[in-house]
């Protein structure tokens, strides 16, 4: 039975929507829907539902500002750090020698006969030296997400989507010293395949990955580098709107219920059968500030109503705790990886229940749900402080927030809110917190804040005892993602990039002083970073407790 | 007739060497064959007849010498200059705004549906203000050369390189003041497809092109900004060998006939028909260092013994005279523009005959005929001084210099050898002078020189009154490519990048005193770099008149 979709006050059947070119049309529109947004600033915003005002110079909020447009390249020293960041639609990943300022070694997808390498999103597992060998994690992005940046392009004509360019795999990828070499598709040997954040576990013994799009979440150990990696838990999550006959928007906010699901892998073929578009309930994902677009039935695929937004697991530096992180709902799933068992919900809207039970309704396979009374807001990335004393995820759209709970409990479910960082600037929908990590020291945590087009992005410094902004680097580039921090507490790197072909670099500035230090080039289309770890303990501050 | 190949002493049918996967079998052997040259720099130089010593640090030989490896991240402010790279297997091209130290956009080919896109060479058109716009021209390799790194790739085998991944790709790109659009395939446009050099005429009014794999070179138009490129000639070279039921080594050596023939259009379909693979000789490239392959036999392909190697085109700065590069033999066709006919052949090797008569020797096709007694050895690059009054090119593999011709006249058939570039270093086939350019002022030409792996390469400094070398910058990086400079006289750019996911960046030092300033990160595997000129001069030392 095809669902309903509404297309600026149109109802139409979703395969009238999809059209007859397997969801061309549906992506066509949703390219030219987003064209303004995501390809050029001087483009009109269509697609969003109002605008924002460029960030404010003035410090007249009593806040330290700097206007990053007036630094220029970084002239300072930053030590022998390897700085590796996927390129998105540039195809690969680099990984920098930030010290001797040279690229130490890089990889890309297509020459290894992926016809739509999305590099999205990755997380670096430690090397006692790095400069003689790492091994990385490399998630690619669902390939019909090439379509929504309004490109005339013939990648789907062509049929270049069709079967080797459906994205979501997780490669593997090991560098010896001299280059670096794909050891292994994960999503190939396990057969799940899964678009979106890779987060390696505190021991690093392995890895989580998600798919927003398909809602799956899955845990992978690390085998041995001529191994082949396992699967050891996968999960998928379903909404079921109490108000499923009502509008889309109604779908969501009146409520309902999160249905946790576990994955069992097939006997007879001993793999999953989640590889490439298999599971996707939309068509393309939900573009960070705009995950109101499935609310709006702007978003086709084959399930949107289903749609929770399972798109990332970051993981408690105890190493006991996992945290899925749900962006329709704003909560996060708490599993504990002992017992492979959720144990309660964290809502995180202002006025909303902290702490929601998850009761197990079946057996073979596991079911679990968690009732919703109403949905305030949907939320966006999370993360757990390097003491994991505190955990924090943003309120997006509905509410523009961020909120903090206090989690040095023993029990997830005695975690409770504590604060709400907030920002006067935070007004309405955007411009909105995206991003978030620690100083290695915990005192400060450091916010990419993504303004619409035509403005350039931002990044704040929060205090961790106050949760107040106490510096704002503002005018920084476009569409600020992930930042990282150099694990001798010196510096931050915020990446920063246009959606496509806009502008792309690193702004840098110092962890301890708040200095501004300038930037360096770094191409391509990036949505993550990581400084590779030289020990475990590094990952409480990278790519394992924080997205 | 097959032709006959020889590989490690055994005598093959070509049909037989290519096997039946329509070349694959060819290409896996050359893979295998050039997989410890390129892919990594620890592995065996298979390929190659010898090995050769790491850069002399000593200085002994009087000459000033830098040991770049010491060097770190340039903390110089380099002013505002646009720095355009393509990255090769990267598969696009960036645009660095180098005292803002930030990419200021980029451009991936495989999102417009190109399967292998190979981004090759490039050269920007001047711009009075290229932060506001600017254009330029890229090439993107034949497909198959993708074959050649050893990587364990299923890019053929997925049919990945048939139709969309056929490479020699002509793209027109467009930087709006925000980011990088594909304006046109000028391949596509005019029906010919070539891979290598893309060098803009002195007046800006057009671009050459050239690939040595089909030993075809074209003049085109520069249209307006929405209007499709024409063509203005097109040329093909061929190889006649005296000896061509000989060996291999025996086509070229023993001399033969040089035969130009103009190409003209089929009225029918008003198109050349030479898009993708369609005319070439060899199925890959000549890898610098190995045009000695094709005589060895190494290099299969439909028509490997009438290789020239015509790869390239630069144009005087007087702009009447363009020089059509010959690899194989070490010669350069000079054309005069204003009538499209070719005046004369200069052969560069030390010993042979300076400049050799080109007859017309027949007409509907125009074709003329140039006659070599022997062939000493094969040439590479090459280049004219900025006031044209001299030209260089390299010697390779059999001799290992530069030939320096005085080309004051304003006959080029009175243009003659006056010197020649050497190194006591460049002993036997390498480490070998590969790319050259200029400083603003002409006193002094940079020479990259190709070290074999596991060495780095180096660039030297050559004084343009002595043609002596006066200092040399060692160990900057795997395979040092083209040079650029700041047209301010400040500062030389040298690219470097292994062919494959090696390390990569900018080594840079003053024009003026020499300095060594460090490095950039820059990623891709680059084979090409030009700074974007804001005035027609600045083509005299951009990628017009060298390469």
């Amino acid at each position: 039975m095809p669902t309903e979709q509404k297309d600026n006050g149109l109802t139409v059947s979703r395969r009238a929507f999809l059209g007859t070119a397997g969801g061309f049309t549906g992506a066509l529109l949703g390219a030219q829907w987003w064209q303004g947004m995501v390809n050029s600033a001087q483009a009109d915003v269509r697609g969003w539902s109002g605008t924002s005002p460029p960030p404010d110079l003035s410090g007249k909020d009593g806040i330290a500002v700097v206007d990053a447009s007036k630094l220029r390249l970084c002239k300072e020293d930053l030590g022998d750090y390897i700085y590796l960041a996927p390129e998105k639609l540039g195809g690969g990943t680099h990984a920098v020698d930030l010290g001797r300022g040279r690229t130490l070694a890089w990889i890309s997808y297509w020459t290894y006969g992926d016809a739509c390498p999305i590099s999205h999103h990755l997380a670096a597992y430690p090397s006692a030296d790095p400069y003689q060998g790492f091994e990385f994690v490399n998630s690619t992005q669902g390939g019909d997400n090439v379509m929504i940046y309004g490109l005339d392009t013939k990648i789907k004509e062509r049929g270049l989507l069709d079967r080797f360019g459906q994205g979501n795999h997780l490669y593997r990828v090991h560098f010896d010293g001299q280059s670096m070499t794909l050891i292994e598709d994960v999503a190939e040997s396990t057969g799940i395949g899964l678009g979106v954040h890779t987060t390696i576990y505190p021991d690093a013994t392995g890895f989580a990955s998600a798919d927003g799009q398909k809602d799956i979440c899955a845990f992978f150990d690390r085998p041995a580098r001529d191994q082949k990696t396992q699967v050891l838990q996968a999960f998928r999550a379903d909404w079921i709107g109490k108000a499923s006959n009502g509008s889309l928007e109604d779908n969501w906010a009146k409520g309902g219920t999160l249905r946790l699901t576990r994955l069992i892998k097939p006997k007879e073929t001993g793999k999953f059968d989640l590889e490439g578009t298999k599971g996707n309930k939309i068509d393309w994902e939900m573009v960070p500030m705009a995950e109101n677009l499935v609310e709006l039935g702007q978003l086709p695929g084959d399930d949107p109503k289903a749609l929770t937004g399972l798109d990332a697991v970051v993981h408690h530096p105890g190493n006991r705790w996992s945290s899925l992180v749900i962006r329709m709902l704003s909560s996060s799933i708490i599993i504990d990886r002992t017992t492979w068992e959720p144990v309660c919900v964290l809502h995180n809207p202002e006025g909303s229940p902290d702490n929601l039970p998850i009761t197990k309704v079946s057996s073979g396979p596991d079911v679990w749900e968690c009732r919703f009374e109403d949905i305030k807001c949907v939320g966006h990335e999370a993360g757990f402080s390097p003491d994991g004393t505190r955990y924090t995820m943003m309120n997006n759209i509905q509410q523009n927030n961020m909120a903090v709970f206090d989690t040095a409990d023993p029990d997830p479910r005695k975690w409770k809110k504590v604060a709400f960082v907030k920002d006067p600037a935070w007004v309405g929908e955007y411009p909105s917190p995206f991003h978030l990590c620690f100083s290695v020291d915990g005192s400060k945590m450091f916010v990419s804040v993504l303004y619409p087009k035509p403005h350039n992005s931002s990044c704040v410094v929060v205090d961790t005892r106050t949760w107040k902004i106490i510096k704002k680097f503002v005018n920084i580039g476009p569409d600020c993602q992930t930042m990282s921090v150099s694990y001798d507490g010196k510096y931050v790197f915020q990446i920063f990039s246009g959606f496509q072909r806009l502008s792309a670099g690193v702004f840098i500035f110092r962890q301890d002083t708040l200095e501004p230090l300038g930037f360096l080039p770094n191409f391509g289309g990036h949505h993550d970073c990581v400084i590779v770890p030289t020990k475990n303990e590094h990952l409480r501050n990278s790519r394992c407790t924080t997205l």
